[in-house]
């Protein structure tokens, strides 16, 4: 292909809102354009990478059976209201009444439409396993995009769906997933750190996330100096500070109502409860302050509203609850809501911790606590000698006892793990590190098939409910990762399996016997299946190797009058990721060419997991 | 691939809005399934064969050097409103508002943002031509989306944009996208009927669509009965039926005023106009049959409303017209519009009607008419002796002669072809088709790139407007009508080159020696690169004979006990198309399926166009 038909703008300059390397690079080397806020046109070279991402992750799928089909981009809305995202959903989706009325959304995952295929299609036991994907635009309303394609509001993304007899067919499907992201993100070039959801905390069902080490990641991970163990901050556990926090005898365990006739005798040296007046004293650290006391021994107690809240069989729209845990920690949310089984959960509004405590917001506590039930977290139970609000303005209690002065309802884990904490796998020290989560696989249980109605019959004729499982991942997102992961200050250096061509021929000047030696090498390459940019265009040498190192085509071949005049004609070959270039003989560079991109292509593909 | 894990689920009945044959097999075959109301799932079995018109599709825009691109399918609306189309397009578009208020489309097709595109970065004329296409998903809000996915409303489209400098460069790129698309239909063994638009009514610019004949086509064809005149019912033009119409020294031409100091001593025969009087007479019908003339006689006379009317370079919002043709032929409103560069015309309401003609509908006339400008089809000019309205209620003239008793501002071409009429080519006798437009190439000239403000320098520094041309092809239409054209009452006849797969291998019984026999073929096939399905499901022999002929594998295999226990093991080949099968040594079957496809495949990709 030659340069100056291939509509390659590269640029010095870029836009001012490109902040990420992967964005001022696609950008620069026009592989994209902005179309508009968060919409990006791939131009010719970024769609060659990107088919390729897209390419890889297919022949993946389909290595593990999975098969492709095609839904439509937009969704008929009454998809989504069987299954009730329709109102759960929130204003990411991008709803749309069409001429006639009738609501339509443009797909931001498609659960939906392959339920609801399956249920048409799914009537006996002997059809299961089912596992299908789709490689297809989808639109999230992303209020901020920004990032260029790595937060952008459309996206491609590959998202599979299996449905599975039992609870080992769809563990077989999820780790068969796991093993093929495993593949294309080592196909790719990726480094990724893969994050185990505790399965605890997930209430039986798994989940895994494929990260990238990001400084705009969105997400915050935990990982371990010690051992693997690696967490995303949203279901992150750590090991308890206290030994209170796990003695089982006391507390029957997480999720659980606690055991209300023990008592740890620890409480029984400390003084009984006390009021104190603590006038204008509002925040954790002026009490501490006012007290001269730590944190640790403060009892935060929050008002937590949930809604949608399914928890001991029954359900009810909105309830209140009281969240405690020790000052110096804070609550995980996401924790809490699955905990309780919420559709959401947010800190009560101040009318409602009024009518609720009896005292304004900065005053709760757990002791003498009549309208909300008491929900612990684990550091909350080892605190024999405790400080909390006394459900009155400029009140609080000191001496208080967890199980004497007042019963939880609820003991759980809902501390916000961060760095310093210990693992709970191997007690080593926990670091955090930024991510961006490139893929997701996750173990959905009877969600979708339940609410849609997918049912099939079993060996003994029995009508049951398929379990299925929803594994994503973002194209866009894995091919500016590769830029993150693979570039120097002159530009892309891409991993071969990605690269839009393998190989750039850069004449000196394209004329006489140099056009003649670059257009017979190129020709002579692509006969033999090597993709070839031959830089035929009226530029000064430097403007070409510029260009060269900002595309980052793995292999530049130079071509000039000097070493072509040789009595053994030469021309220069030089590797993207390396400094130094070496001179090789005209009629062997083609083939030393092919073997070295088939050896890498080779060694990156070479895939055992 | 083994049938049992491919997800081909087959049936014996049909929906009952499968009306057409490509509706009903893609839905038997498994190919697809319907998600909502014009919005169709493919499954596996379809996806292959889409792909393949697909992967056609590419290499043959590649092969002409357009490039492809990848812009979003939720397009920013203010690129509509720029180009005028958020006001012009009507109700088809599907239009978003986003949380934040913004104005998106779902893209029907891009002129907006690849001409943005190329604004953005065209600025020498070095960079031209460029030719850009993308495949991507098309949303049309059809109001009655039928017939599968012949007319669904979102679709996968293959649309092309072309910028030139000068018009012989826009004919370069035209004619190259029309060969290209000839090219494609040919290897996907359509036969396509071409369409070329008489360039002269679409005011200088080239179009022609690319056709096939069906039943329920929604465009009507005339086609020559001698020679190869084809032409849309909307531009179709014929031999006028009396020399006077194509007097070229009475009339100056289509579109221009009329020479009114020439006259046609036709007249001068003529009694002087009279008044009738034609109590209740409101038909054409009934006029001839009171006055007991013919209806070529009558001068019918129509009042047409037209919007946003560009001529002679001055333009206006709304403008009413008096149209004349003869009384039995019917004004073509598409043309209409071509001449009066207009936006949209149709015909006046009742009160506009009796504002411009002082009398209700059914008494317009030419005769003494000055508030309306006359607009004459040639047929009228050549009525030397005719009936029309009086421009009262229940009176009419006769006698009446164009040229003698009013003057027409405009004589043009605006009658409606039909069947009978005269090709005007050749003067053949025209006949009528129905088609379905599968593909279109349309010269646009400078109407995106001037309301989109693109420019470019020229040799001499001066700033120039490209002109530009707009080509499309419908992948699902496409798909479609290849199963239209090649199937049977048993069902689809797949030409190799869009087939799903290449070879089925039907096993008798998939068990010992058969299956053994079976694999090893299918293994040695596919490492060959022949697309091979093994039907190893446990079903009857006649369940699984009729599912590969309803999914038309064109070539099939049967291996059974009997064949493989001779002497010599055979197996039994037959071809789709033909209704007997042949008995091959199992040790040849390999290699003489391979000649044959391979030999199949080159023969329909081999195209001189």
């Amino acid at each position: 292909m030659k340069y100056s038909q291939s509509f390659i703008p590269t640029l010095r300059e870029v836009p001012t809102d490109a902040v990420i390397v992967s964005h001022r690079l696609m950008f620069r080397s026009g592989m994209i354009r902005r179309l508009g806020n968060g919409l990006f046109s791939y131009l010719p070279l970024g769609l060659r990478s990107f088919r390729k991402v897209e390419q890889i992750i297919r022949e993946e799928m389909n290595a593990i059976g999975s098969l492709e089909i095609k839904p439509t981009v937009v969704i008929p809305g009454e998809l989504w209201k069987e299954s009730g995202r329709w109102d759960s959903m929130g204003e990411a989706l991008l709803r749309v009444k069409n001429r006639l009325g009738a609501d339509f959304v443009v797909s931001p995952t498609a659960e939906e439409p392959f339920t609801a295929l399956v249920r048409d299609e799914l009537s006996s036991y002997r059809q299961l396993p089912i596992s299908l994907y789709q490689i297809n635009t989808k639109y999230r309303d992303e209020v901020r995009p920004r990032y260029g394609v790595m937060r952008g509001r459309e996206f491609v993304m590959k998202d599979a769906y299996s449905y599975d007899a039992d609870e080992a067919s769809l563990e077989k499907s999820y780790q068969d997933m796991g093993r093929a992201y495993r593949r294309v993100f080592k196909r790719c070039g990726l480094s990724v750190i893969s994050v185990k959801a505790d399965s605890g905390a997930m209430g039986g069902s798994g989940s895994e996330e494929f990260m990238v080490e990001s400084e705009i990641g969105d997400n915050t991970l935990l990982l371990c100096k010690s051992c693997d163990y690696a967490a995303n901050v949203e279901k992150a556990d750590c090991k308890p500070d206290h030994s209170a926090e796990t003695d089982h005898n006391l507390w029957s365990g997480e999720g659980s109502p606690p055991d209300h006739s023990a008592f740890s005798s620890a409480a029984a040296s400390t003084p009984p409860v006390e009021k104190i007046d603590t006038p204008n004293v509002k925040t954790i650290e002026e009490l501490c302050s006012f007290l001269k006391t730590d944190a640790k021994t403060f009892i935060k107690t929050l008002v937590y509203r949930a809604v949608k809240v399914e928890l001991q069989g029954s359900e009810c729209e909105e309830a209140f609850y009281a969240v405690c845990i020790r000052g110096d920690l804070e609550i995980n949310e996401v924790k809490l809501c699955a905990l309780l089984k919420a559709a959401e959960v947010s800190l009560a509004g101040e009318t409602d911790v009024v009518r609720l405590t009896g005292a304004p917001v900065g005053f709760a506590g757990p002791v003498g606590l009549t309208r909300l039930k008491v929900i612990a977290d684990f550091t909350v139970t080892a605190i024999n000698d405790g400080v909390t609000g006394a459900l009155a303005k400029d009140l609080h209690y000191k001496h208080v006892a967890c199980g004497r002065d007042f019963q939880p309802w609820m003991t759980a884990s809902l501390r916000t793990v961060k760095a310093g904490d210990r693992c709970s796998h191997c007690g080593g020290e926990l670091y955090e590190k930024k991510g961006n989560e490139l893929g997701h696989i996750f173990k959905l249980g009877y969600k979708y098939t339940k609410s849609m109605n997918v049912s099939y019959l079993d060996e003994k004729g029995v009508r049951q409910i398929p379990l299925s499982g929803s594994y994503g991942i973002g194209l866009d997102r894995t091919l500016a990762s590769v830029i993150e992961e693979h570039h120097d200050d002159d530009g892309i250096i891409w991993p071969i399996t990605v690269a839009p061509y393998h190989v750039i021929i850069v004449p000196i000047k394209y004329d006489g016997a140099v056009k003649a030696a670059a257009d017979s090498l190129a020709e002579d390459m692509e006969r033999q299946g090597i993709e070839v940019l031959l830089d035929d265009r009226e530029e000064r040498p430097g403007v070409k190797f510029n260009d060269a190192d900002l595309i980052g085509i793995p292999y530049r071949v130079v071509i000039g009058d000097k070493n072509l005049a040789g009595e053994i004609p030469k021309v220069e070959i030089k590797r993207r990721s390396e400094k130094e270039s070496r001179l090789v003989e005209l009629g062997k560079a083609a083939g030393e060419l092919k073997e070295k991109v088939q050896a890498e292509l080779a060694e990156l593909n070479k895939v055992n997991l």
